[in-house]
C-alpha cells in the first residue's frame, strides 16, 4: 500500500530566488503542501562569508523543522554550497540542495564533454558546481585557467581529465530578474557581454546555476543559440524531490486547504511584488517571522 | 584661537555606497581622521522595514561612538530617512544625514521650480527628499500624481504649491555601479529607460538621491543633457560637515598616522574590491567587526 504523509515540504531560500523551485513543485507535485521560508531580512547570502551563511541557514531550517516539515529543499545555491552538510548533520529529515541535481543532469546531457556554468559571483567563486560535477565524474585532478580581462569577458576554464567546464559569474542577472527586466533589451545586452566568452567555447550544455536564472532562459537561449541545452536547476531539483518522496514513502495528497504558505524575515511587501512575478501566481498566505538575533 | 580635535569623524553606511561621501571628505577635508563603518553583513537597507533599519543603524552608530568619534555622517539614504531622529536622540554628537544637504542645494539651484529626484526604490517610496524639500519650502500641502506604466517609465509628480518634484526609482543603478559597469553601454541603455519620463518634464535640476549614483554621473548627464544641473548629495553633505566642524570648533589637523580606517560586518574581500573602485584609492586599514545579534 502506498504510504501518505500530509506533512509539508519545506523550501528554504535567502530571498525570492527559490520561488522558481517552488513553482516547479507546484507544477510537478500539485498535491504537496509547501512551507517556503525566505530570509529577506538578510538577503543576499552570496556576498556573505561561509560561516555567516551556515549560521543563517541553520536558524531558518530550524524554524521550518519546528513547523513539522517532512523533507527540506535548500533552494539557494549559496546555502547549498556552504551549509548543506551542517544542515544534514543537525536535522533528521531528507535534505535536497539545488547544486547536485543540476550537476548530474549536465553530466548526463553533454556529448562534447564541455559544460558551461553560470551563476552569481559567490557560486562561481566557490566552484561548487565544478566540485559537484567532479564528485560524480570520479574526483579527477582539477586544472584551472583564466580567460579574458577583469570585466565583461572574464571567465574560467576547469579541466577534469576528459571533461572541461567553463564558468562565468553574471552578477547583474539577479537584479534584472527582480526588477522585472528579464526579457528587456537591457537583459539582452547584458547577457551578450557576459556570455561572449562562453559562446566561443565548444560547450553543448549550459547550467543555469542560480535560482533566478530560469526567468532569463529566453534571453540566454537567444544569445547562446539553440544548439546549447540549458539545464534548469530548479526543474532538476524537483525531479529529485519527487524521487525522494517515493523512496521514503512520504508523498502527500492534499486536496483541500491552503497548500502554500510563505514566511519571510522582513516585511512581506517587496517579496509579494517580486514573488508574484516569479510564480506567475498570487501569494496569499504570508507571514513575517523572527529568527536569529 | 582656533580649536582642534584629533578625534575622528564617523561615517556610517549599509555597505560601500557611503564611500562616495568618504571620497569627498578625503578631497574637501584632507586633514580629518575618518572611521568608516559599513554594515556589509546586512546590506542592503533599502529593502528592509523602517524598524529593522533603525535597529541596525543604532547598533552600527553605537560601535562608532564607542570608538570616540566627534561627529557622525549617516552616509546612507535609507538610514538618513528612517533612523536620523533615533540616532540624534540616542547619541550626544553632531549628526549629519545625506538627504537634507541635497534637498537644500536643489531648492537653491532650481530656476524653473521643477526638480527631479532619482534614488533606490526605498528612497523614492519613502518620499524622504520630497519631505526634506517641503520642510525647507514651508510645508505646503502635497498633491501626488502617477505617470507611466509599472515598468521602465513609471514616475511620480509631486506638487507643493509653486514647486513641482518628479521622482523616479532606478533600482539597477546600484548593481551597475558595484559591478564596475557605471560607464558601460548597459548603463547608458538602462539610464535611457529610467530617465525617459523625467526628460520630458521641464526640470532644470536633478538630485542624485543615492550615494552610489555619483559613479553614474557621466551617463546620467549624457542622457539628461547639459542644461540639467546634477546635485551630488555626497558633495553637499561634506560641505555641511565642514560647516559643522567650524561651528562646533572641532576641526582636525592630523598630519601623520593612518587617517582612514574601515570596519565591515562581513568578510572584507568584496568591500575592498568594490570599494577601491569607488574611492579610486587603496583600502589598507580594514577590520571585520561584530555588531547586534
Amino acid at each position: 500500500m502506498r504510504k501518505i504523509s500530509d506533512r509539508p515540504i519545506g523550501v528554504f531560500d535567502s530571498g525570492v530566488g527559490g520561488l522558481t523551485v517552488m513553482k516547479e513543485i507546484m507544477r510537478q507535485l500539485p498535491e504537496e503542501k509547501v512551507l517556503y521560508a525566505g530570509d529577506t531580512a538578510r538577503v543576499p547570502y552570496g556576498i556573505r562569508s561561509a560561516e555567516t551563511v551556515v549560521r543563517y541557514s541553520l536558524e531558518m531550517v530550524d524554524f521550518l523543522v519546528r513547523k513539522g516539515i517532512k523533507l527540506l529543499v535548500v533552494a539557494c545555491n549559496t546555502a547549498s554550497a556552504s551549509a548543506l552538510t551542517a544542515i544534514k548533520e543537525r536535522f533528521d529529515i531528507p535534505v535536497i540542495g539545488v547544486i547536485e541535481p543540476g550537476a548530474r543532469k549536465a553530466l548526463e546531457t553533454t556529448r562534447s564533454k564541455k559544460i558551461g556554468i553560470i551563476g552569481t559571483e559567490g557560486t562561481i567563486k566557490s566552484n561548487s558546481y565544478v566540485h559537484a560535477i567532479n564528485a560524480l565524474y570520479g574526483n579527477k585532478p582539477i586544472v584551472m585557467k583564466e580567460h579574458g580581462a577583469i570585466h565583461f569577458d572574464r571567465y574560467f576554464e576547469v579541466s577534469l581529465g576528459g571533461l572541461s567546464i567553463f564558468t562565468k559569474a553574471c552578477p547583474l542577472f539577479v537584479p534584472l530578474a527582480e526588477e522585472g527586466w528579464a526579457s528587456s533589451d537591457v537583459a539582452v545586452l547584458t547577457a551578450g557581454h557576459y556570455l561572449e566568452g562562453l559562446k566561443k567555447e565548444p560547450i553543448d550544455t549550459l547550467v543555469l546555476g542560480c535560482t533566478h536564472y530560469p526567468l532569463l532562459k529566453g534571453v540566454i537561449s537567444r544569445i547562446m543559440g539553440e544548439n546549447i541545452t540549458l539545464i534548469d536547476s530548479a526543474r532538476e531539483t524537483v525531479i529529485e524531490v519527487k524521487k525522494a518522496l517515493l523512496q521514503y514513502g512520504i508523498e502527500g495528497n492534499s486536496l483541500s486547504g491552503p497548500l502554500w504558505t510563505y514566511y519571510v524575515t522582513d516585511s512581506p511587501e517587496r517579496f509579494i511584488k517580486v514573488g508574484e512575478r516569479f510564480l506567475s501566481r498570487k501569494i496569499e498566505q504570508i507571514e513575517n517571522i523572527n529568527v536569529g538575533g
